[in-house]
């Protein structure tokens, strides 16, 4: 067991050594950009895509998709409006890592203000990999169940910001948005959180204008 | 990235030498064993405890959770009436492997029928674990969305039985599990699909018929 977890240690000091290289790069190109990262289906694309609609005509918004396979969402985010989007199929492994955001940033035009990164749906692995970004965003839903934060602590304590999406299922579920804040607030209490419903809008104008806020702000 | 490659392909050899001596001993003892796979918040834990509810006043059901953090699964399927349950807790690993699950087994009762292996809520990192089973069971919850197959399509082929739950959302989410099965058909055509709704009780009698004939199959 000891063996594996010094191998692991050495992919992570790689990592880390990539992603100071990354941020710095991001800085000089006044670049915001944004790791998000959720468990398969909790609505990632479709947040984005509602999020793009809303933010294009201001902001020019770079999208790097990580899937295991297919390259659908791309494509999705590229038709609500995002000025560049590109998918990175990682062939099976479950994370995204530095080297692997360093290699697609060689294609991103210049003229970009705000890049998010969609991590593969994964609440494991990619809490423990640095892209060098300025935000980590966990995006859980109401679907899940509220003891997903106790029970992903890593990935809970890993984000600042906390989005619960799904909100409009809160009645067909019988759970509240508020008591799967509250459990995540446990995990992390520094946590700052955002409740939306990508489908119904419910909440988009506060995260919307956070986003949008990230991009005035100095990096 | 070879060499990770390598080390990979490594771990996985030492794993599949230990699943070969537990399916062995599996069989010696006349133990149908399932793993059951999942994203975080399909309702594993849900489905496991009301298919233990109804079979184990006439089946003895041992059960080995695999969590991150937390053991209160092992507590709520011990409480549903599972024989023998033991939480494994892998302190931040994100699937179960072998040698873990050979671990445990040396704790486990003479009198048990049924093992049930209940993996890290993961679509990625445990389809490429053999943990000795004699079966591998996915279970897709309709909240996910009916892309999920198509993109985590390792997961859905390494599973010869898909169960779709949730199946009370129907409306609330406008999508039907028939879709779904559609989805996950095109993936992998050999797949047994069940559709269920632990929550209503819908399609649990056929599930926990299929669970019983496992105990009295041969193995």
């Amino acid at each position: 067991m000891s063996r594996t977890v010094k191998i692991e240690k050495k992919i992570l000091e790689k990592n880390d050594t990539i992603a100071a290289r990354l941020r710095n790069n991001f800085a000089k190109r006044k670049l915001a950009v944004i790791n998000i990262m959720s468990s398969p289906g909790a609505g990632k694309t479709t947040l984005l895509a509602e999020t793009i609609k809303k933010l294009s005509g201001r902001i020019s918004i770079g999208i790097i998709v990580g899937d295991i396979a297919t390259d659908h969402d791309a494509k999705i985010l590229e038709d609500a409006g995002a000025f560049w989007a590109i998918q990175i199929n990682t062939g099976g492994r479950c994370h995204l890592e530095a080297g692997m955001i360093e290699a697609v940033m060689e294609l991103a035009p210049e003229k970009l203000n705000l890049l998010i990164i969609e991590n593969i749906g994964n609440l494991v692995c990619p809490a423990g990999y640095d892209l060098g970004e300025n935000v980590t965003v966990m995006l859980g839903a109401l679907t899940e169940g509220i003891d997903k934060p106790k029970k992903y602590p890593g990935m809970y304590r890993a984000c600042s910001r906390l989005v619960i999406n799904k909100t409009d299922l809160e009645n067909a579920l019988d759970i509240k948005a508020d008591d799967f804040e509250k459990e995540a607030l446990m995990v992390n209490p520094k946590l700052e959180i955002f409740k939306t419903s990508a489908k119904t809008g419910n909440g988009m104008n506060e995260w919307c204008g956070w986003i949008a806020s990230l991009v005035n702000a100095e990096h």
